[in-house]
């Protein structure tokens, strides 16, 4: 079957996303450092990110908590008034950075935009991902935007019958195998890997990509590669 | 025209919402005033959540961080590391607290899905709605679930557009004026309001409801005054 709907991964497919973590987590450590020099601040971050998904799901805010619980944490208490302020303002300013599109975006999304049903699936903050959306300036060449807790199967599934899609007139476009790919594939549609400089651990996947993958370097390539599959 | 599809708000309309919040509200200023006796603690963190609505949204996480800036805003930074944790753990007991339903909820949302399409309407985080949902045992009952970030004119007319609605066969029941009747009201709907024991500062309105609203006691009173409605 031809493809009829492209699917957009949004964090680091469309726009810069992990850059920003990055640039937090480095001033997290600095901060960290004063008191516990040692440490393995992102090691310790990422155990205490594990640990409270299960309660706070994906999303600034809660990577916002993670870290002040870490910084208690590590600095055995020590972490000053000063220093929670700090990263409570660290993140206040990753929901407010500006939306960074990745090269090639806007053009491609308006050129696919006139041919295929374009949908919009990220995962993360409702109110986050809503205000990001808003600012990236892509919301309505996008005939839905779906913001979801997790992206398993059953949520990939809901969203095809919700919008009345055949798994297999689907292209999934997005940087993580785990959440935009290997599900994707699962119930029988297509996707495409298009990795991002960094990946974050827990959305970390080893192997090669099962049949119906395939990996792109950059979003310029989709529009080819969707004309082609049929 | 008959009303074919009810529409529910979930916190403080289908179980005790607010109810968690005073009791962690009440363990907050304690943890305060060990530092500043004579602080109106309720006030400086409303002013707070108000100052972060914009970054933070509706929601527990959200109000957990407005609840650490508080801290160490009131106590001019002498709140501890271990205030601070107990603070984080007082907002993580929000996030599992049990999901308690309000008197007749059940047996009323049993009844009516029998004779009405049921909706889902609730504002906040989406991870932490998703799982009250799920823990509330209610969700196989509705027909749709939906969690947004803001519950006005907007986000109602998208709704009732993505579901096929007509605005005057839908009625909808919560305890909030500002979220659940007005809006809905506005576009031609029927509401019916249920004043939950407290009623957060936030989503507070004067006056009387205005034409197409009714206030009722309690849930059980939803099904006669549905079934009378033309």
């Amino acid at each position: 079957m031809p493809i009829t709907t492209i699917a957009f991964d949004a964090d680091d497919t469309l726009w810069h996303n992990e850059s920003v973590f990055e640039m937090t987590q480095a001033h997290f450590a600095e901060i960290l450092q004063r008191h516990a020099p040692d440490t393995d601040v992102d090691g310790a971050l990422l155990e205490r990110e594990r640990a409270n998904l299960h309660l706070f799901g994906y999303g600034v805010k809660g990577f916002t908590l993670s870290m002040i619980e870490t910084a208690i944490e590590v600095t055995g208490g020590r972490a000053t008034a000063d220093d929670i302020q700090e990263i409570l303002d660290a993140g206040k300013k990753m929901l407010s950075h500006p939306v960074d599109l990745l090269d090639g975006v806007r053009e491609v999304v308006v050129d696919l935009s006139r041919s295929y049903r374009l949908l919009l699936i990220t995962k993360g903050d409702l109110f986050d991902q809503e205000n990001k959306v808003a600012r990236s300036g892509l919301a309505d060449l996008f005939d839905a935007v779906e913001i979801v807790s997790e992206k398993d199967v059953p949520t990939y599934r809901r969203i095809l019958s919700d919008h009345g899609i055949e798994p297999s007139s689907l292209l999934m476009v997005g940087n993580s195998v785990k959440s935009d790919i290997l599900p994707v594939l699962e119930i029988g549609a297509r996707a495409a890997h298009i990795p991002y400089r960094i990946t974050w651990e827990m959305e970390r996947v080893d192997g090669p990509l099962p049949e119906g993958g395939v990996r792109l370097d950059r979003i310029t390539e989709v529009p080819s590669h969707a004309a082609a599959l049929d």
